[in-house]
């Protein structure tokens, strides 16, 4: 079919989208409020940006886990921010333990954090903690494994690969309950650190198909729209005060556009790729409190959040 | 042939590669110190940072040219570092000039520098700012086209996309003399506008295969690596002080890397994609001075910059 490219109106009412043209439903608030559902926030190892939201996002989230020296980037944003240590205890930190500074691996023993080392340099830190959140979850008896054995013996964890064991022995991962994960840090840094991430977007969605990841930096939220159909939705207000610019990015592979719905620019049959130059960056939404996305291969999406507003308002 | 990967000693000396097995040398310093050739310090509308470093280049390049808004961020970094707007007068402001402060502008139209808008939405102020840095260098009668008229008239460049007309009567494009463009900002930004930037790697291969673009952030200098092999050299000195890790990042498209030498990590027949995650990243110049890299298609490198060190090193 033939390809085409509307200029929608500022602001439109996208309504009547039956539910067969879509598999997949993504409620953008619900980064910021995870309710009902299992969900981490794993913080890496990035100075930690946007003290205001963080400190609310951290009483939201079931679990709070640090990625090896991102426990180092917590103490300093306890200090900075003249709060008290005990307020903000991560649930885990995990890694190779090569970046963490020892006083303070040693500072959160002592406040009862599991400090669990995973030597093996066949996985990141990333991975380390994803598989420990999935783990904290869904492996029976990881708890009590925990319970049962102190740090010392890093909790009966096998020390060069025990998360990933436990994580093997995990069934039907396919069919596991959704589990929410926002990441702050790991875009903005080495540029083949940000790519390492969004490479987890891509992977995780056949790994993993049961978490929903999104990056949150000091400019965007950061996620990956699968095949299938996606119907995206957001508060009115929220959009109108918090929401500025979005971009469809064909970061892993050439791909189509589908169709989108409720775009500023809105597109069908639309071939793009980075190597050709034709992505639709600078688009936003024009929907009034969803719009519509169908792409033939995953694509990642960033949606700018204005940061001065967004504590306010979330 | 089989694919390989092996890991190297921190220091190799590599030597005896036939010029035949590359068709492109890329010399990593020259990005500070571009010496006997053409080139242009494209500043993005993003804050300058390393100032040090920012003061060295300024005075290396001989074209500078702000983009829109960066005029803005230009004049910020002088009254920051309490240095003297004169010393630091852009060539060129271009775009649509709906971001730059009009005081800002008409402080730099007073001091003689050409402020060019250029209207069309169909391009960004990137590339209006590439098309009217090659102009500068190579369209004949440029330059006596600005000093026949003046800003009141733009320049006698017509509004919409008179950059654009000119460039477009550049004849032989592919034999135009090397030209090199670092460009600040860019990167780190809002992500559909860094994956712009990216786009802009892969498009100026094809469109202006006469510019080496660079891009310089806080972490990193990021560029293209070519297919038809290449030879990346550096000073030994050089990197054992400011040279970091690197990555290898297939951002474009799945491809190959036919053949590495000199890297931590050597791979030969390996094949490499975002959405499969397998990326080489956190990788690193073992080469003393030089490495040689030969992908399938484009592909991005990103080498981390010691931040700290490279302004008194350079």
């Amino acid at each position: 079919m033939a390809e085409t490219c509307i200029e929608n109106p500022d602001y439109l009412v996208v309504n009547g989208i039956p539910s067969s043209k879509y598999k997949h439903e993504i409620e953008l608030e619900n980064c910021f409020e995870p309710q009902h559902e299992n969900s981490a926030l794993l913080i890496l190892n990035q100075e930690i940006k946007m003290p205001k939201l963080f400190m609310k996002l951290w009483n939201r989230y079931m679990i709070k886990v640090c990625a090896d020296g991102a426990a180092n980037k917590l103490y300093q944003f306890c200090v900075n921010n003249n709060v008290n240590h005990n307020d903000y205890l991560p649930d885990y930190i995990v890694g190779d333990l090569d970046s963490i500074d020892e006083n303070i691996a040693q500072f959160y023993k002592e406040k009862g954090v599991y400090v669990i080392k995973q030597t093996t340099q066949y996985s990141t830190d990333f991975k380390k903690s994803i598989n420990l959140i999935t783990c904290h979850f869904y492996a029976t008896n990881f708890k009590d494994h925990l319970q049962s054995s102190n740090e010392d013996s890093n909790y009966g964890i096998s020390l060069e690969k025990g998360i990933h064991d436990i994580y093997a022995t995990i069934k039907n991962v396919a069919e596991l309950p959704k589990l929410n994960v926002l990441a702050l840090g790991g875009i903005d840094g080495r540029f083949d650190q940000t790519i390492h991430s969004i490479t987890q977007l891509y992977t995780l969605t056949n790994t993993d198909p049961y978490i929903r990841m999104f990056f949150l930096t000091e400019n965007d939220l950061i996620f990956i729209i699968p095949p299938d159909g996606v119907l995206l939705r957001y508060d009115a207000e929220f959009r109108k005060a918090c929401i500025g610019n979005c971009g469809l990015l064909p970061v892993g592979l050439p791909t189509e556009i589908i169709e989108t719905i409720g775009l500023k620019w809105d597109v069908a049959n639309w071939p793009t790729s980075i190597e050709s130059g034709r992505v639709s960056s600078s688009n936003r939404f024009s929907g009034h409190d969803k719009c519509y996305i169908n792409v033939k291969d995953g694509m990642i999406i960033n949606v700018e959040i204005k940061k001065d507003v967004v504590a306010n308002y979330v």
